[in-house]
Formats: structure tokens, sequence, C-alpha cells
């Protein structure tokens, strides 16, 4: 089968090969240990910053509900900034650890626009922290984090950024983007199989983290427990072997590689063969590189779809939340980046959507390969 | 490097090996929905019963404190009796999600004691649920769960059992022992590594989590979630399929054997080795069958003891808690359970406590072979 | 190209990605005994049994063969009840080992007729076992096995039927229908690939194998050594594994769905479009829910169908025996019963009807379509 | 795992993949035609001959009884010439038959003798044909088969040869040989799953064949039905797609080498290794460059090795026959054919050895690895 979903990503037989090592007593095995730390270092790196990182095991909402449990304290007020599902959804963590979500909605279409943010900071900025996403998988758009938490840091808000199916496909500058808690996952562009979340968090965050007056209302779902064994030979609990292997392995495959402009050129061509074909994008502007969502013509469903794909050896994400029903999406990042694999998938999508009578205005196939001479 | 710790437990090469399958879409791949339920009911076939389990992707104490949080509403009264450092420690999830938690401490270095109980129950049985931990892993106790679950119910008192270190290892009836909750994991006698939670619940702990009149304060920490999705083709979040596989490969083969039988053969094996050799056991009664804590000499600490047998190549676990320094742990649990390797751990135990100047009144290899003969 | 002949058929690309594994050794490998073992359980299972399954490495026809080899000694009379091409051909495996196949001719257009046979058995009934076929994949008959079965055991008879293309795909209760020896392929209903042969046996047959006064006079086609090696660590040679995998997953997945009801629509609806279009089944009665076999217009064969439904993508099959040239089949069963599958070989089928000239009432593909409005 | 046994032998994953296409129907499916055909053909080139080669569906076993049931007609004498178990082997399959075998000893730790044959044929030649084994993979032995054939062709007896575990490892030239029938299997030199027969046949036996007196008293074990399709577009059964693929890309990959080589100089390191280290080979000459079987000292048996071979992740072979529980046997042939595979294979020999207290000369692992110096 071929995996070309919005995540999990396909992991290459050579990582999965590397992963599957003799098992290990992770508590206690020093050269687990030492492979462990330096994943760590290398998450750091990956964003540019010498802020701390740490890995939870657990798949990448982990991440999400912690940050919010870790952050935290009753009544305090936070800006959920917000054009998409999972922007959204931080909503509900917030209130579960007592706090109070106050909502800034954008437009679904676009990316999230600083000058409506300073707008309504201008007016009131009194929240511990902001929450946003990074990409947007659903709706496939790719938010100017840069630009936002930089904002949010002038107005002396602190940033929580879910960067799950950002990080290692997109550029990002923990320090000058300004970011303070950054959260990514391994089954999206890093290519590991579900199970591990990435948190790095800059000092100012670490502190609030570690001065709180009320304890962290979770044990799982708490930073503290990692931050307070960082660099020791201890965890808060028995971790993963091979995970960490393939998410250390990952991590220097992408560093040794120019993967920014890699998930670039692969998002272009996508996109371009999808609008060359006549059918449109979900999104008006700011493009994700990582996922593309395509809306789907009124005849017909992305289960319909996603269903003849699978029997064609392929498989593809269908919509989610509001765009459920209405859209297909294609993940172009991490494993999944090979073009012998996307043709694969243009060429099966080309034959469905002729079996299903939707006629493009030319092949989905060709235009990918063709995008690729004028490049 | 042979792995006799007392979790995580050895994963034979074979079992790594079926674990490591080409990637697939866990959300999407029929196939692997199939396995993943099949394997929910393998889990509630080696507890012999018919109730619900699900699997959550996490470290065991995940379901620990996710019991918790899916049955506590705030105030609840909730009985903590402990014998251990496992069976303390669920106060601070009942306080974490506004439980009161009632401590009722009984003799460390025994099981726990029903009388002692019913003399409690008769004064105060006032509980939404009490918490107890069949194997106390640190100190190498198996709890008679079969007696305190059943007296439990005669009083009204749900209960939560952590079966983390005897599920797959020690008989379990979870119909027969009135048990309501019973949290395994994949890292210890399930020889799986570290990252799934197996969670087993009776109908009226089921209907409690599902009629709450407060919402769960967790997303990653609930049972609702997976209950509510039980025996469909969707997930709260990505599963991980290789962990999967080796817990489905795992239970079958663990279904196929008297493993029961297997390990009390082992435990009185290893035990009597360590009795014969003049050095003392923590506990004075109830000896767990999969774990075993040897108290150590004055003169000598576990790390000690545990550094060297690593350079000897073998992992074995230091002691736990007010256990710390003063004891050592053999693990001989699932994929541990190979005499060869057992000869291995005891010759280079053998060895350590003669450099270590500590005279033992008999080999401790010498003992466990010859127990053998006799058995 | 759609495979939508009478087998094999469809192997879904899940399922051959499912079957990849690394290779192991089939003799040693402890994870794949216990997977081959739990596969002939569900064999059982699948035919409603707690009647000893097995597996044989060989194409379907090595079953029946062995059935025969297995079973009879010199001189044994067998009643070989036929009303197709593949009843009648037991006659020859009986005669190569020694038996003397007395033959029962029944109308070829019809299932089989419990009636006659009842006259026929009242004035001889002395015959070690009788040998019937329950799906005719030339003809497209089911006969009611149940009946005919059941009788024969009424008179002593023992009864063998292969249920090549029909177990999957078709209600098979073994005890009550009285069978003792069922024969299996997996490259029909199970879309599997071809190689395997599936053997579920009763007591009274098994006795019969084990006992017997002369050897059995082949090793390849031989019940003795797997009935001997039955539930055991071992097997007669070395087995695959891959097409063991496939198998195992196959009958899980069928045993999830309500498989029978869903082989009945779709034959329903298939024999409805092609006598809509007023093309004439084969089959006067008793039409099979797995295979369809429609008699063309003189002007035309069905090798020139065949050929040109190739060069439009889809593979169906051609007659068989008497009916060579006369009639073409499809195979709507296992992997085959797909909607949009069943659609384009039906539009290819109108098309090449055009081109060949021949006129039918109406479209294949809409009569199809529109059945299931009124489904 | 690394499967190092003595059959089945490792299949790469590059050949896995290569197998794993989509499904097809082998019977009408021209592409497949082609390749099968041609898979024959290559055959046919491995054995350096035009001689018609086919391909049976089912484990070499078949194969070896096929050539006994198409060649004996009742009452006919085969000599049946045996130094080893699967020589001896063949008797049964030739009484099953109706065939007289006239056993020929000759001493199980040498290769066949040329002199003591002739010396028997002087005094009676009167068989149909004889029988004799390429490479005995029980003891490791490989036949001179030049010898023997030629000697045989002088007498006027025709000559059937196992060659399961030598074709593809070693030279064989079927015309200069002057053999008449040639039997391999997919499992071995080949590194194909288990599951199919090759066979090469002589145009003197291809007419013995189809000029029988009586008909073959075997369907499955038939040789005449698959010399009668030879070449044309049926087959007597429905074939196996994945595993012809797999077949074809090997027979061609081991065309491109210089296979007969390779498999010399890995014998002799291997052999070397062992003689070196004071453990003794069963054969006193006539060494097997595709499998070495080792004697194991008294106070061990092959079982406590294997499984502990097993636990450090590499699968070998045990004893079969009269070597059963004495020895253990390397297959270094095909895809095994890896010197990282082999000397992490004698590694874990080197340390099985150790644990089990059987003091070795000198290091399996060195001795290979220094014996490449001076090659």
């Amino acid at each position: 089968m071929i995996v070309m979903s919005a995540g999990p990503t396909t992991v290459s037989r050579e990582k999965l090969d590397y992963m599957m090592k003799n098992s290990t007593n992770t508590d206690i095995d020093k050269n687990y240990i030492t492979i462990h730390r330096e994943t760590e270092a290398l998450i750091s790196k990956l964003v540019n910053t010498n802020a701390k990182s740490f890995v939870m095991l657990g798949e990448a909402i982990l991440g999400l509900e912690a940050a919010c449990s870790s952050l935290i304290e009753e009544g305090d007020r936070v800006l959920v900034i917000h054009n998409g599902f999972f922007g959204y959804g931080f909503k509900y963590f917030i209130e579960m650890y007592g706090g109070i979500p106050v909502m800034l909605e954008m437009d679904y279409t676009k990316g999230l626009n600083k000058d409506i943010l300073d707008e309504y900071l201008k007016k009131d900025s009194d929240f511990k922290f902001a929450t946003l996403v990074h990409c947007e998988t659903p709706s496939g758009i790719m938010n100017p984090i840069d630009e936002i938490c930089s904002l949010l840091q002038d107005y002396g808000v602190l940033s929580i950024v879910d960067a799950v199916s950002s990080i290692g496909g997109e550029f990002i500058d923990f320090d000058k983007f300004k970011i303070d808690v950054l959260i990514g996952g391994s089954q999206k562009c890093l290519s590991v199989p579900s199970g591990l979340t990435l948190i790095t968090i800059s000092e100012t965050a670490e502190s609030i983290v570690l001065n709180r007056k009320t304890p962290i209302k979770s044990y799982y779902c708490n930073f503290k427990n990692h931050l307070e064994k960082s660099g020791s030979r201890e965890f808060p609990y028995t971790m993963n072997d091979s995970l960490i292997y393939g998410l250390n392995i990952s991590l220097k495959n992408i560093l040794d590689t120019d993967y920014v402009s890699i998930h670039k050129e692969f998002g272009e061509r996508v996109r371009n063969a999808f609008i060359k074909s006549g059918l449109k994008l979900y999104p008006k502007s700011h493009f994700s590189n990582t996922v593309t969502t395509v809306l789907l013509p009124d005849n017909i469903t992305d289960v319909e779809i996603v269903d003849r794909m699978v029997q064609k050896g392929v498989f593809i994400s269908p919509g989610v939340g509001h765009l459920e029903g209405k859209t297909i999406r294609i993940g172009h990042m991490g494993d999944n980046l090979d073009e012998n694999m996307i043709i694969e998938t243009l060429k099966a999508l080309d034959e469905v959507f002729l079996e299903k009578n939707i006629v493009l205005e030319c092949s989905l196939t060709e235009s990918f390969m063709k995008y690729n001479v004028f490049f």
C-alpha cells in the first residue's frame, strides 16, 4: 500500500529496520539514555534554538493537552486564536484545566491575520498565553506563526503553537518567531509511527511551569515531570526504545537535507496539479506545503473516493470537522515525498474521478509531471 | 544484554520481527482495525471475562491516572488500600481529579488482609470506589485481589486494580474476583515494548463513566473516548500498529500456554535460590511469582550491584521508594522466563557478591538448578 | 486490471500488503506456528463446527484428490453424484486410487435432487462414501448440500463435498449438514492467492483415515500426515507464511461480516442484470450466489468476449467443459464484491456486446444499478 | 530475525517487494503467462540445457513423489542409491506407485562412490531408473552426480536426481551429467518462499511419461499434465503469481552472478571456522557448499542450541533422521550468503557454546573472518 495520507505518513522500510533492535531496559541502559537525550537536542536543533526539548510517550494530542494542563492555573484567561478545527479545539483543553478560553475567530479559508490580532490586542491583551496552530491539517493552511507569535510577545502574551504537522516540513525558528511552547508529533513530517509527542519550551514558559502556585492536575499530561528530569538519567515513566531510535535517525536525516525547499517544491507541484485540473483547493491563501485539501464536487463524498483509492492501493485522508464529506487530503510530507508514490497516487485519483464521471480539465498526473519541466 | 529487570522485560527477537510490518494507515486500514479489535477481545479472554477491554497509547501509568480521572467527580470519597509504593500512589491521582483519598495502610511486608479491611468497612464504607494493586513490583508482593475485591463488592464499593505487573503472569478472573476496572501494561508479563495501557471495565463502572454529571477533566486520560468508539472502526487518536501487532501475538502465545503454572514454577525456583543463599527476601508472605525483591546486606547498595551487573551484560532492577538503595529486583515474567537467561543472571550475581566480599551460604545458580531436580 | 473472474478472485491491496512480512522459518518460528494453528481453527469456525481443519500447500484440486486417496482402499465403491463438470471429475480420482466409481447423473441445469437420490439409495446404498460439489463453478449452480448430505448419512454413506467456490460465500454448517469431508480453496471467496487447500474433516472420516488396512498411496495427497501432526508444532513439509497470513486475516474479516447476505445480494443483482438484458442464464434453478454463468448467442464465442474484455481492463472467465465456447462467467465473490468493480465490468460488457452487434434489451449496468434502488 | 537455516532460506526484502504486485488472473493474463514460460526457460538455462522445465505448485517433496508416480508402472524395478535420509526416502514413493525399490546403500559419511555402483551394475542393471540425491541436506554431503548419472546411462538406466538444495548453488550441467529428471525447490538456494517444485526432464524420460501403458495414478503428482500443456497458454490448475514472480527474478539474479564460486567460497569459510574450532563436521568427504552439518559434543542436544539461537535472533536447523539430536546445520545458500549475517550467526553460536560450557579451540567468528584474509 502507498501511504499518502495527512498522517500517519509512510515510514520507510529502512527506518523500520533501523528501529527494530534488540529490546533493552530504557531505564538502565546508558546507551539508550544517550540516544534519548541526543534526540531531544536534535529537536531543538531542528527548530533552531538552544531551548529545552523533551519527548512524551503518547499520540501528539497528548502534547496539546499537556501544554494547557502545565501552564494553566484556575481562572487564567487564554486567547484561542483559531481559523480551523485544531485551533478551535484548544478551547476544550483550556476549560478542562480551569482556564477561561477567549475565542478569537478568523477567516477559516485563509492564514491568521496579524492586523486583526493587533487590533484585538490593543483592546484586550490580559492573557496568560495564546494558542494557535501552525499547519491546520484539515484545511491545508499554513499560518504565519512568525508574525503572530512576535506580536503576541510585544503584548506580553506567551504563545503555544501546535506544529504537529509542520515540524520537519516547514521552517521554524523557535527563538526568532518568539514561540514559548512548540508541540510536534512523530507521525507527520517526521515519518515515525504514532506514539511520540515532541515539546520545545522557552525559559519563560519553563519558569511558569516550575513555579506554579498549585500543582499540575495530571501526571501523564504534565511538563514538569519531564523538565525536572531533563538531562538526567531518569524518565517519568518507562520509555519506548524503538520509537526513540526511529525519531533519532529521522531527525538526523532531515537535518542533512534542505527539507524546507523539498516540501515547498512538492507542495507547489501537487497544488498545481489540482488547480490545473479545475478542482478547487479549500484555502484561498496560505497554502500548506505539507498537506493539500481539495474541495469535492457536490455529487461525490470523501468516503467514496477514499474507499476506492484503498482498492487501488493508496491511502489518502478524508475530510475532518466541518470539511467532513466535502474534501479529500493528500499529505505531501516526510517519507511520503517520493515522486513515484505521488505519481501513483495521482494516477489512481485520475482513474477514480473518471470512474465517478467527474470530468477534469486535465490529468492530475500529467500536470504534476509537466510542472517539473518548467521548475 | 540479558534483560531480567522488573520491567520492561525482554521482548523476544521473533516478536520484534513479527511486529515489524510495512507501515500502514491505522485509521483506514481494515486489516489493522480487525487486528486491533481482536486484540481487545484477547485481553478480555486473558482475564476470563466478556467485559469490554480497550487499549490506550501510553505507558501503563496512563491507565492508572485515566481510571481516576474517568470515575471521580468532585468530592467523591475513594478508599486507597495500600501496602506498597504503587498502592500509595493512587492518592495523588485521586487528589488531582477532585476526589478525597481515604488512606487505609496495611503491613508493607505482607499481602493485603481481608479481615482488616472488613473491620474497616464495617465502620465506614461510603466510598465510590477503592484502589489497590495486584502485584507491588517494588516489594515483590502479590495481593489476594480475589478476596479484597469480593469483599469490596459486598459493601457496594467498586474496585480499581493495578494489574500492570501481574496480567499475563498471574491468574485473574475479572468476573469472579468482582473487579470493576483492571489496568494492565504492555512491558511486564506481556513482554511487548512500553507504550500500551490495557483496560478492562465492568458494566457498572462503564455506566458510571458514561453517565457522569460533569465532563471528564482530560482528553488523553479518558475512558469515555475509548468506550464510545468501542467495536467501531474509529479510534480517539492515531494508533501505533507495531505495538498492537506485538500485543496481539503475545496474547495468543500466552493463551496457548499454562502461563500461570510456568510463572509459579520459576517464581518458586528463584525465591528458593535466594533463600538458600542466606539472603533475605523483602516480603514476609504473599510472594509474587513475577518479581522477587531481595534485601541487601548493609554494606552494599542496589546501584553498586545493578551497575556491576550491567558490566556483566545483565539488566536487573534497583529498589524503588522506601526500598531504594536497599533492595535489588529480578523480574521473572514474560519473555524473561528462560532457564538460560535466569542461570546467566544468577551466575553474574554470584560473581558480583563474591567480588563485593559478600559471602553466600551457597551459589544462587546451583540452588536454582538443583531445585529443578526435586520439582 | 479488474479481476472479476470465477477464480482466482481479486486480492485486495491491503491484504497483499498484510501478507508481506519479512520471511521467516516456518518450521521453527513460534509466532508463525501460533498463527497457522489459529488459521485452522478459523476455518472450522467459518463452517460452524468444532471438527478439525487443516491446510495443505497446493491448489484446491490437491484437496479433491487427497480426499479420495486418503479414504479409498482397493475395491471401495463410491457414489459420484454429479450435475456438472467438477462433480463428474471425482470419477477420475476414485479410479486412480483403486475405488469403483458408481455414477449417479442428475439434470445438469438444476441443483441436485434429493428425491432422485432417495429413490436411488433405496435400491443401492452400499457405498463407502459419496462425492458431490457445493457450487459448480462452470454452470453457476449451488447444490443443496444440506439435504443431500443428511440423506446420505441416513443411509450410512459418508459425504465428501467440494466447496472450493462456496466456502466463505455461502452458508455452511458442517455438523448440521452432516458433512464428512469439506474441501475449500484459497483463491475463490476467500480471495487469497492460489496455493492453499482447506480441509475440514469429521471424526468418522478421520477415524477411517487413521485406521486404514493399507497405507495411503501418496505422501503429498495424504490427510494422515496432516492429521497426525494436528495441533503440534510440526508440519509434514515446509509451509508458506505469506499465504497463511493472508488466509488468516481473510477469515477474520469474513467472520466479522454478514458475508452470506452480502453474496446473496450481489448474486441477485448480477443475475437480474443479465435476465433483464434478455440474455439467458445457464441454470434453470439453484443459482449460485458466487458465480453467474451466462449463455451466449450462437454467433459469438466466449473467447472473443473474454479477450475483448481483457483489452478493456477486465478479467472474466470463459466456459469450461461442455459449456466451453458457449458461456461466460462472472465471479461475484470475495474481494470481487465491490460495487464499483462490478459496474466497471458490466459497463465493459455492455460495450463489448454493442461492438459485436448483439443487441441487449437494456443496459446491464443500468439494470444492475436500478435493482439496488428497489432492494 | 536472521534466517540461516538449511531451508527455508532468507528471502530478501527487495525480492519480497518485487513479488507483491497487484493480484492477477493467472489463467488469462497474457503477461503472467509470458513470465511463467520465461521462468521455465530460465530453469533450463540454470542447468545448462535445452530440455524442458516446468513448475508445480507445492512444496519440493511434491516433485520427488511426482517423478516416481509419473515414471513408474506396476512392477518396475528401481535402483535406490542412498547415502542419506532423502536418498533412502525415495523407497516409499516407489512402493506407493507399485514399483520395486532395490536398495543400494553406500557409506553415509561420504559422497556416492562410482566404483561401488559400477561393480553393482555389472551384476544387475535391470532397472527402469535409479534415484539419487545431489545435496543431502541432513548430512551436508554433495554427491558427485556427474559421475553417477553418466555411469547409469552407460548401463541404460535413467536417473532421477533430487537437487532441491543444490540447484542455484552448485554447478549442474543437465546434459553433460546425463540426468533424466532433475527436481528443484524454491525455498533453498533460490531463496523464494516454499511452494514451488521445479522439474527439468530429458526427452527420453518425457517419452516414457507420455507413452505409458497405464495412466498415472495421480492428478496432482503428475508430470504428464504439465508436459502436455508445455509452452501453451494453459496450466493444469490455477497458478500462484507472486511465487512465480519471485522465482523469475531470483533466477535472473543468480544467472547474472558467478553463483557457483560464491557458494564455494562461503562454504569453505564456514567449514573452516568449525574445523578450526575443534568441532567435527559430520561428513568425512564431499562437503556440500550449501549446507554444513556439525556434530555436537555428547552433553548437548541440537534443540538446546537451536532454541537458544532463536533467542539471539538467528534461525539455524536441528538434525534430521539418524542425525536428530546430534547435529546442527547452517544453510549457506541463496540470500543467506551475506557476510554480515553469517558473522552474526557465528557470533551467536560462539556465545551459546560459551554459555553451555563447551570450550572451542578458537572463536568461530574469528576463524571465519581470518580465512578471508588468506583467500
